[in-house]
This record gives C-alpha cells, sequence and structure tokens, in this order.
C-alpha cells in the first residue's frame, strides 16, 4: 500500500488532482471543471467521484494521509474560501470542513503561491531550507515567505502579497485599486503594460510592434527577446530590474537564504533571471550582498500546483 | 530570593544594565560607559565588576536566569557583534561566549530594535499577539518583526532591516549608500531634512526658518508643530504619510495584528501617529483595511532598552 497525499489545485476553470508520495512523484492524477453544479457541495460530489472513479481505474491500494488543497482567496487557519473573485461560489465557503466531512480524511488549504511554497520545502530546491521566499511570476503576482521553515500566514491567515507591494510612487493601476503594485510591472500582464510603454516612448519598429494589446503576450515577447529583438530584451531588462529593486527590500526584511521564482514568466530562463539578480545585488544592504540566491523552482511547472498542494497535506499529517 | 533576568543595553555611549522580574520591573540598575578600557575583554571585566558592585550595595538575593544583551550590528544566531561602526571594538567579538564564561550565566543577544520587540511580547502592548511589527523611529529606524509568535532572525540572523526599504526611487541619500530608504524620511534626522526641504520649496517665514541646519533637531521641529507651526505641522504630515504607506506594504508582506512605534520620533504623539495610520490605511489591500492598530510602544521609553534586552533571557531561558 503506498502512502500518499491527495493535492487539489482549485484554479478558476479546472480543478487538477493529484495522489503524490513521500519523494513527490504524482502515482495517479486526474482533473475535472471547477464551474461544475451550482453551488460548492454540487463541486464537492463530482471531485469525490471523480477521485474514487480514478482509484477505481488504478487498481492501486493507497495509504492517504490526508488532502491539501491550494485555492485563490484560501483562509488557512478558517480551512475556508472568501470572495474569491475568479471563483463562482460567492461569499465564505467552508472548503476544509466539508472536504474532511465528504472524504473522511483530515484536509489544509492555503492560496497557490502559498502551497508553491511549501511544495518547494518539502520536494523541491528549498529541501532543508528555514528561510526563503517563493515569488509566483503568474498572470498576478504572489508570493510564499517562509521564515524559521514555517511559512508565514500572519494573523488572519492572508500574509505573502508581496505582488501588492508599492514599487512606483503613482505607479500603474492595480486590479485592487491600488498604484504601482508589483504586480502591475512583473506579472504577465506586466510585462506586456511594459512592451506598449516602450513602444510608445521609442517608436521604432520591432516584431511587436504589429501586435494589438489584445493580441500581445508575454510569450511573443519572450519569442522576439530569443529572435535577438532589441526592444523585446530590454523589455525583459526593465522587468527584471523592477522584480530586482523589490526582491532587495525583501532581502532587508526578512534575510532569506534563497528567492526562488515560479510561474508563466519563468519560463524566459536568464532573460527575466540576469537583470533581476544585478538589480537585487545592486540594491542590497551591504550585509546582505552575495548571500541570497535567485533560482528557478525546482519543481516542474505542470505537475507544481498539484505537488504543492498535496506537500501541504504532507507537512501537516505526515507526523 | 527574587528571579531576574539581567538586561544589558550596549550603546555607542553608555552601557545600561537592568534586572528585570518576569513582570518588568527593573528592580535593580546601574550603568557604565562603553568606551572603557581597549578591548572587549577590559570592558567585559568593567562590566562584571560594575554589576557585583551593584548587586552588592543593593543587600537583595537574586536568582539571575541568564543575560540578555541588545546591540547595534549583533548577531542574533553567532552571539556576535560584527563590524559595529558606533563601537570601538573592531573586527567580529564573540560576546555571548565572553559573556557566558565571564559571569557562568547563559546569554543572549540581538540588536535594539529586536529587543525592543521582544520586550513589547514579553512585557508590553503585544503580550499574547503571534504576529506584530516593532518599528523604531530614533537616530535610524530599525524594526523587529514577530510572526507565529518568533522573532524572525532570517538566514544569519540580521533580517528586519525595514529602516532600508526603499520608498523613494532616486530619494535621499542613506548612510548606507543606497538611496530613498525609509530611515531618511522617518528618523530623527528624516524629519530634519523634511523640514529643510519644506522650508526651500515654501520660502515662508517660520519659527524654524531661524535654525540652522546644525541646529535644528526633530525636538524643534515638534515645539514648533504643538505652538501652532503650520508647516511644522506638514512636516509631521509629510513624515506620517511616508510612515503609513510603508507601513502598508510591510502589511501586504506579513499581516500583522498591531504594529508598534517606538523612540523619539513616536513622542510626537498624534502628531505622527494621526498621518501614518491614515496613510496606511488608505494604502491597504481591502482585506487588511480596518485590521491593524497601529499604536505607540507600551513599554517606558527610559528603561525599554534594558527591558527589552532582558526580555530576551526571559524569553529563552525562563523554561
Amino acid at each position: 500500500m503506498k502512502k500518499v497525499g491527495i493535492g487539489i489545485d482549485i484554479g478558476g476553470t479546472n480543478t487538477q488532482i493529484g495522489f503524490v508520495d513521500k519523494e513527490g512523484n504524482v502515482l495517479l492524477s486526474t482533473k475535472m471543471s471547477t464551474s461544475i453544479g451550482e453551488t460548492f457541495e454540487d463541486y464537492l460530489d463530482e471531485l469525490y467521484n471523480t477521485i474514487e472513479k480514478a482509484k477505481k481505474e488504478s487498481n492501486e491500494d493507497f495509504d492517504i494521509l490526508g488532502i491539501g488543497i491550494g485555492a485563490p482567496n484560501a483562509n488557512y487557519y478558517k480551512g475556508t474560501i472568501e470572495f474569491a473573485a475568479n471563483l463562482r461560489w460567492k461569499g465564505v465557503i467552508e472548503v476544509t470542513k466539508l472536504v474532511t466531512e465528504k472524504f473522511g480524511l483530515p484536509s489544509v488549504m492555503t492560496n497557490d503561491a502559498n502551497a508553491a511554497a511549501i511544495g518547494e520545502m518539502v520536494f523541491g530546491g528549498a529541501k532543508g531550507m528555514d528561510d526563503f521566499i517563493m515569488i509566483t511570476l503568474g498572470t498576478g503576482v504572489g508570493s510564499g515567505i517562509v521564515t524559521g521553515g514555517k511559512l508565514v500566514y500572519g494573523s488572519d491567515g492572508f500574509a505573502g502579497e508581496l505582488g501588492h507591494v508599492r514599487v512606483e510612487k503613482n505607479g500603474r493601476l492595480c486590479g485592487c485599486g491600488k498604484r504601482g503594485c508589483l504586480e502591475t510591472y512583473t506579472s504577465a500582464t506586466g510585462i506586456k503594460r511594459t512592451a506598449f510603454e516602450v513602444m510608445a516612448d521609442r517608436n521604432e519598429k520591432t516584431s511587436l510592434s504589429s501586435l494589438s494589446y489584445d493580441e500581445l503576450t508575454a510569450f511573443h515577447i519572450y519569442e522576439a527577446a530569443n529572435n535577438g529583438d532589441h526592444l523585446a530584451r530590454e523589455i525583459f531588462r526593465k522587468t527584471g530590474t523592477i522584480l530586482g529593486e523589490a526582491l532587495a527590500d525583501f532581502v532587508a526584511a526578512g534575510s532569506p537564504q534563497a528567492i526562488f521564482l515560479f510561474g508563466g514568466l519563468s519560463k524566459a530562463g536568464d532573460l527575466i533571471l540576469k537583470p533581476t539578480e544585478q538589480a537585487m545585488e545592486e540594491n542590497l544592504l551591504h550585509i546582505f550582498k552575495n548571500k541570497v540566491k535567485v533560482q528557478f523552482s525546482h519543481l516542474d511547472g505542470d505537475s507544481a500546483a498539484v505537488v504543492g498542494a498535496s506537500a501541504l497535506a504532507w507537512n501537516e499529517f505526515d507526523k
């Protein structure tokens, strides 16, 4: 009988499910639509059936230690999803209580960036590290902060919103209503905004100038930069510089051993990493210089969300 | 026999010593010059004699549980003072090792801002709080961050340098070599710099305009503001606004239950508190609004450094 933690990643569109062993291997995986049914209870019925079906088809015997869930607007302390704009369930949903009742298993939940941090700590590059920061560079910018070997949840379970730290006074308007948040510069949308600013500033012909605001994506900028487009390379330099400057501040606060980058934009490799490292080092206090390693997550991008969610269960229930 | 922790605050000029009971009362206090002798060993001999003398004169019997030390550039993990610009001992001094050998007592050391945070947690307004931030507004700006009931020391023992978070791109030159650090705006020197900027901008006659840069202190600005000087009040508003905006970022990171202000500038009361609170609330993410209390330290300013240092000992050795 194989001991596993179930990881469930609840996304706006799909829910990914994985049975993950102690080494972080996904032994069984399945998925379903997140928008099934009207209520969370309908969704939960489908989730249960989906998992039972996958178990039956696998013909394996599993010793399940618990369920870890990654979800937007998740409150770790209460086990609730609260007012999630990207999910159809309104108000406050008592997720872990209902999941535990349904499955007869202990369950624990946090947001996806925190789950990624725990995943890195349990299975990835942060094994054995007591102090590190995970920055997720996706549609938005999220973070998970680990100090003294523990994830920082804060007084209400919502700590780690480094994507909404202000990096520019009177800067870009953010979806949160504030201006100048890190997220407006270093997310996938942020780098697109920078592309349009740079094009407006330079008025040069580039491979990006034929695309509309609706058409252009971070991937186009990545491709252009790889094909030697100077403007595209500068767009990455600007993005990395803003990220690195912000990281220097995060280091002053928490003095982490390492900072991990995760999510879509981190796929750009050195295009984003090099200017980030350089700007961070230039802006570090002397005592922190040449101490903090910026690196990409060691988790496999495709399964990272599920593996991270399962790591929550391994971290809490494998005593 | 009264159980006490010895608190030692090593300042640039004086060393303050206190015997502090479990309730935070200073039962015995003494002090000496920090610049006695040539080496740290000379200083330690004098420290030992000073404490023995005070004990003898008090005619009390103490059960001493250990020694807590607050000092600049203190490394909590190693118990060392490292390259402290304001102390005469050069290089790396193995303070806790030597103190423990000399006194035959366990000892622990951190910097003054961290000691203030522990003091607040053990004896002050943060009793029972698991997540809070202490900001010290003195000659410089320091901080102690507590999450999950533990002080954040980071990977090297030097975490909590919130005074060197950048609040203004290409802002004021800081003693650390960077530009735009919080410390350059919200320390005692920072508010003086703001005063000169505001006078330069307005070119109005005020009670401050008769003082030279060498003469003007934060206390003059405080007195002028209390006497109804509009410019002085605006200087406090600007200072509080910059502090409050920075606090909003710290809340996004750590979601503390409260933020405590300590040190010289906090003596200005509502002049600094009101604009700080207002700017913080205006810049908080929605999920954090109306949750975080900004308040002054509950510790008595005169004995706070020694009480904070003793709290380190109470926190670590009273098991």
